[in-house]
């Protein structure tokens, strides 16, 4: 199967509306629903027909994406660049998928985090003898956005528990206002690294220890302090006590990280059984992904879609629009978690890839967006379709905002799908102004609520539909080598070894006076 | 002067490398890096000689820009579709730029959003007993971008002041997280439309004022409500008293309106000092704008360089990573600026563009970025211009995060430039995978420090450049007419008449319950 082939079929229905395709009858439409784990996908607004959709069943089988799942499921090396299996899904099942090794792993740092988290939340853990009211997860990357977004889409559901604040940037106002109007004495700071030798994390982790030092006194501190690490010899090392350091195995990948230890900021402020609600849905997805057939199986029909936009009609982004409050950060996670895995160009062999591997994802929320850069997707010159995010009950809510809030996600798609076009003679100065081209393709993907487990079922389809999605680029989805570089420069600047560096780079730094010129 | 002309620059330098074009000497280098307003701009590390900057210039003349820009700041009907100048740039100044009229107009409300701020700040304006201790602005787009933009990024600027909150969201979550711990009796509630006709702002303000009625009384609720608008009587028939109402011109477009009443809440939050001074910061760059010979006005470089990267590179998106942990929601607030300004397929007479239009514009905070969406600028299959944004003083700062900050922001230019090639004899298995193609253009910008007088520079900078896009692609930055066709779609399914609609939409209403099937 080749690129070829899928231009060939997005050439072939170019001529052809998404409104009549809309129309195709009931096969069409069964096979582009799917509801599972109390999601429903429907990709009925995608320029695809029957036969669009069979070759890309046939291009997931020929790149071996059964037993591919099957090898990623058992555990094993998937991740060959850094040899490891990938096996975050192990947090989320009792061993009956992953095996029992990786299963018995888990649970007895399952079991720890969250004796830890009761006794922080019962006021029993209370370091400088007051109950902890404020919990500040210092982290980067996949040791944030996890907890962050999760924090956020579960906000409404979490059972008392303390306050949960972030701390990612090295910006010192970040800390501060992290801090802002909260006893010291009632923070626990947690520090999540994977490594434990990120620069960001480590250097806030520092500036947090000595601002509450300073406040509680340089013995007491430790004591506000836990860790979630792959690392915890070093994260002992920085000085956290060993009790306070909760590890989880370098087989999650940071990106994977928040079903993990990584998630002890959520099992604190939201409750362990919200947390473990929220896993059970993961499970759930886990399940089905594994079982169902290819055609009936939700991860990897919206994998194909997605792959099906990136190289059969050539888009280059993807929008994330998500109708409500609580998933203002899920855009930014999606972005992560799909531009991190797929943002590469050579294959799992080191080969010059023979895809642009996956698309630029950004997003927000909706309604707002449609405020913002919605004006862009209607009438703008490029193409980008739009992934609507919403919650079913809202459709026949009691509360009127609700309802208003799920009628614009579904007139947004029917608008993007048709288009109007103006009567010159009704309208003659603004006719062209006021037409739309239509066309746009889109899908539409409900949480029947959005609950814990829902929402747990949502980011674990999106973790397999990338996987998904990689198997039919041939790149592996879990390693990040193009961040490394960075890292180094950057080193190289604070040592003032630039010499090597380019002519634009070493006149900033001269300029700004970090490197004398 | 044609895409071709551009295009044909590109392709004549599509063989030399950015590293090279950087060290062609000084002329280039003094070309690209403009300072002014307590702002630099540096565009070395573009992929740009100076002969195609002259081809730019050329571009920039024969579309005239110079005579557009005099008619847009002097109050000329430049936006044709709506009939109406664009005179935002009149609340940052007295009169020399845009007129005597438009000053005294602008002179009168300011004098009463400056004296009603003072009023709520010193605690004189109790309506049911206590000062006022939060402001919570109902406002969604341009109402509510704006001040939640500024609100963030001069938050430790504020001189005491009431806490600002934002609800923009129909989601009933929203409106119960903005009050959430505050005391009902001493909220402000400030309704921010500049139609007072937006369909989420009225339902919230209805909600709002429902929830207050319920804890002070419905006589009292009214005194804690405050509008901004440019539909003043309507504002008033919602209910709210004719003297808290303050009204702006209808030529001061939504995404340009946090200088006009819509900035109350920062006002009041932040202070009038801080709002006056955020202001003339931008009057700065305004006078810049109007004044300075195109090569060296730092709109009219940063606006060409972006069509040099839409229309002659062919790129599709630019990024913008801030590095401040303050200006979280700058990409966000350009993005609304650039998208909703320049996503437009016809010229300003009607006709199908020859251009594309405006990019896609999204990104989010550094380095935080680096950890997340980073791998795909450096590694993908796309090339994005990144534009970076940061604080020159933080390169010599005394604090070492400051310093790391700067040093990862500059890295991140010269790793993106550079790439590397790693030797497939040192590390046979990985070169490939820890290989970078480079090459990849970036521009940085510097705030001499974070002030509220370059912040407003900042933003003034970016609507100038937006206008400088708009002439060169021939189309009116300052309408909307994408966004109606939603509304009215919207319409249509909340009163059930959905007769026209396709068939996926319609089978998605009868499942989810809002229309029976």
């Amino acid at each position: 199967m080749s690129d070829t082939e899928l231009n060939a079929h997005a050439v072939r229905l170019s001529g052809t509306s998404l409104r009549t395709l809309a129309e195709t009858g009931d096969d069409r439409s069964q096979a582009l629903i799917l509801s599972v784990a109390g999601l429903e996908f429907d990709a009925t607004k995608q320029c695809l027909d029957e036969a669009a959709l069979e070759a890309l069943f046939a291009r997931a089988r020929a790149s071996g994406l059964e037993s591919k799942r099957d090898a990623l499921l058992s555990g094993e090396i998937v991740n060959a660049t850094e040899n490891r299996p990938a096996l975050h899904m192990a947090y989320r099942e009792g061993g009956d998928l992953v095996g029992s090794d990786a299963a018995a792993l888990v649970a007895r740092t399952q079991a720890e985090t969250r004796e830890f988290a009761e006794r922080v939340r019962s006021g029993d853990y209370a370091p400088s003898g007051v109950p902890i009211s404020r919990v500040v997860n210092i982290g980067i990357g996949g040791s944030d956005l996890g907890p962050r977004l999760v924090a956020d889409a579960l906000a409404d559901h979490a059972d008392g528990g303390p306050e949960l604040r972030f701390v990612a940037s090295l910006d010192p106002s970040d800390l501060k206002h992290a801090v802002a109007g909260a006893d010291p004495a009632a923070i626990l700071f947690i520090v999540a690294s994977k490594s434990f030798s990120t620069q960001e994390t480590l250097m806030s982790g520092e500036a947090a220890r000595d601002w509450l030092a300073g406040h509680v006194g340089a013995t007491r501190a430790g004591a506000h302090f836990a860790a979630a690490s792959a690392a915890p010899e070093k994260a002992k090392a920085f000085g956290i006590d060993p009790s306070m350091v909760f590890d989880f195995p370098d087989w999650v990948g940071g990106r994977y990280s928040v079903w993990s230890a990584v998630g002890l900021a959520l099992e604190i402020g939201l409750g362990p059984s919200v947390f473990q609600a929220f896993r059970e849905g993961a499970r759930e997805m886990d399940k089905h992904f594994a079982t169902a057939p290819l055609e009936r199986n939700m991860p990897v029909l919206k994998g194909l879609i997605d792959v099906w936009n990136r190289i059969g009609m050539g888009y280059p982004a993807r929008c994330v629009a998500a109708y409500s409050a609580r998933l203002g950060k899920l855009a930014d996670y999606f972005q992560q978690l799909e531009m991190e895995s797929l943002g590469k160009s050579v294959t799992v062999d080191g080969q010059p890839g023979s895809t642009p591997g996956g698309a630029l994802v950004w997003g927000g929320n909706g309604t707002e967006i449609q405020h913002s850069f919605f004006q862009w997707l209607h009438q703008g010159g490029d193409v980008v379709p739009v992934d609507f995010i919403g919650v079913a009950r809202h459709f026949s809510s009691s509360d009127p905002r609700e309802r208003a809030l799920a009628a614009n996600m579904a007139a947004q798609g029917a608008a993007l799908l048709d288009g109007r076009k103006v009567d010159p003679a009704t309208e003659p100065d603004l006719a062209s102004h006021k037409s739309m081209p239509g066309n746009r393709p889109s899908a539409t993907l409900l949480l029947d609520d959005l609950t814990p487990a829902t929402f747990g079922a949502l980011i674990a389809l999106h973790e397999h539909k990338v996987f998904v999605e990689s198997v039919l680029y041939d790149i592996n989805p879990f390693d990040q080598w193009g961040v490394e570089l960075g890292k180094v420069l950057t080193k190289g600047i604070l040592d003032g070894d630039i010499s090597s560096y380019d002519a634009s780079t070493k006149a900033l730094l001269a300029r700004t006076g970090l490197i004398s010129g």
